[in-house]
C-alpha cells in the first residue's frame, strides 16, 4: 500500500446521494468487497426494452497488465459467463468503448431492531462499480482470468484441478473484461440508533426489544461426490474452515462499532 | 394455492436464455425467493448516463387490495427506500405508468467443486422481476407496506415496536410500489457433473476432491442494545432459532437434489 489510499473520484455517476457520510470511495474497500463476493449483480440495458437486465455472474478483479496488483490498486472486473455477443456489438456499434454495465454487490451483516418500526436497519456494506465490458479475446488473458476466478471460489484450486483446460473448454466459456469508469460504496455498521422522544417513553422501553441480530455466511461440512476418492486437501479444509470464523467475526465487528 | 400453479408468459423480456432448463416462470417461486430476501438490488437507468443505477433495497410482495393474496397469487413489490422523486417525475413525464426498474435478488447455496475447473459451479437461486414503479401517496397504503415490510425483518415485529408511526416518520418515509410486468428465477441444484473424459482419467480422480460445499445464511446470538430493559420476546426468539436451521436445510436440500 502506498503512503495514500486511492480513490475514485466523486461525481454525478457514483455519489452516494442518501446517508452521504455511509459513502466509501477508497478502492481497496470497494474492491475487496467485489472480490469477497460470491455472487455479483452484473446490469445492462438491451435493444427495446426499458428495463435493465440484471444477471447474478462469478468475478473477481485483478491485472492481467500488471498480475502483482493489489485491492488498492486500479484494477479491471473479470466476469465469467455469457452475455449474447449480439448485445457486445450493439455496444461497440454505438460507438462505445464496450457495453456499459454497472456492477452490485450487498452482504447483510445484521438486523438493528429499534423501539420505532422506523428506525429498523440493518448493518450492511455495498458496493457499486460501472464500467464498459468487452470480451475477452486475448487466449492468455482469458486463461490469466479463469486462474483468478477459479481461485475466488477456493484459493488455490486453479493449480488442483484437471490441468490444462482442453480446447472445447476454452471456447465454451466467455469471459468479459469490465473496464472501471467509476464506483462506491456503502457501509452501515454499529448498533441500534433511537430517537430521543422514544428513548424516554417508559412504556415503551419496558416493552420492545431492541439490540442487534449478527447474521453471516456460513460453509457446513463438505459433501464428497459420488465419484470422489481422495481425502479433502489442506488447501481446501483450511479455506472453508476459516471462511465461517471470519465472515462471523465480520458481522460481530459491524455490531460492535460504535453507532452512526 | 388453485388447480393450477399460475406462471408469468415467457417473453423477450424475463425468458431465461442461457441453461434454459433452469428457468422457472411460477409466481409462487419467485415471489417466495423475493420475500425471503433481506435485501433486493434494484435497477434503473437515470438521465444522461449509459450506467443504469443499482441500490440495494428493502422490499416484500403483497397485495393492498387483496391482503390475503399469497405468494402464488399476482402481486405488487413495495420497496421501502429512497429514490429521488425527480426521477419518478420523468418516468412519469416520458408517458410511462411509472419508472422502469429491474429487482434482482440472488442467493448461493453451495460451492461445487469439479474434477475440471471449467465444471465448478454454484447451487444457486436467483429471481428477476420487471415492473413499473411509483411513489405509494395513499397514507392507508403506506402504512400496509411499512406493516409488511417491518414484518419481513422480523414476523409480528410491526405490532411489537412503537406505535403509532408519528407524522414526522410517515413524511419521512418513502415506498415505492412496483407493478411487475413479467420476472423469472433460475435455480441450479445438485452436486457435481463432470465429463466423462475426466470421469475416465484416473491420475485426476486420484488427486482432486470433488463434492457439494453447503453455505447458508446463520443468525447469530442477538446484542441487546444498550438500553434494552426486556427479555428476548417469543416471536422473535423463535424466528432467530429457526431462521439458520431452516437455511441450513435449504443448502443440504439443494446439494442432495440429483444433479440436472
Amino acid at each position: 500500500m502506498g503512503r495514500y489510499e486511492l480513490e475514485y473520484p466523486q461525481d454525478a455517476t457514483n455519489l452516494v446521494k442518501r446517508h452521504g457520510e455511509r459513502g466509501i470511495y477508497a478502492l481497496e474497500k470497494i474492491h475487496s468487497l467485489i472480490n469477497s463476493s460470491q455472487l455479483i449483480h452484473v446490469s445492462f440495458n438491451v435493444p427495446n426494452s426499458p428495463f435493465p437486465v440484471t444477471l447474478p455472474m462469478i468475478g473477481q478483479m485483478g491485472s492481467f497488465d500488471r498480475p502483482s496488483a493489489d485491492t488498492s490498486d486500479p484494477l479491471d472486473l473479470y466476469i465469467h459467463g455469457y452475455v449474447s455477443s449480439r448485445l457486445f456489438n450493439l455496444g461497440r456499434a454505438a460507438g462505445e468503448e464496450g457495453m456499459p454495465v454497472s456492477c452490485a454487490v450487498s452482504h447483510v451483516d445484521g438486523l438493528i431492531l429499534a423501539l420505532s418500526a422506523f428506525n429498523h436497519s440493518y448493518n450492511y456494506r455495498s458496493a457499486l462499480l460501472f464500467g464498459h465490458a468487452t470480451l475477452v479475446e486475448d487466449l492468455e488473458e482469458k486463461m490469466y482470468a479463469m486462474e483468478l476466478i477459479t481461485n475466488s471460489v477456493v484459493p488455490d484450486r486453479w493449480k488442483n484441478s484437471r490441468l490444462p483446460p482442453t480446447n472445447a473448454e476454452m471456447q465454451s466459456t466467455s469471459i468479459l473484461k469490465v473496464k472501471i469508469a467509476s464506483g462506491s460504496a456503502k457501509f452501515r455498521q454499529g448498533g441500534v440508533s433511537d430517537d430521543k422522544h422514544d428513548l424516554e417513553n417508559e412504556d415503551v422501553l419496558n416493552t420492545v426489544w431492541t439490540g442487534v441480530v449478527p447474521i453471516y455466511s456460513t460453509m457446513g461440512e463438505p459433501i464428497p461426490g459420488p465419484h470422489n476418492r481422495v481425502n479433502l486437501p489442506s488447501y481446501a479444509k483450511e479455506y472453508f474452515e476459516n471462511f465461517t470464523t471470519e465472515k462471523k467475526k465480520q458481522s460481530l465487528d459491524a455490531a460492535n462499532k460504535t453507532t452512526e
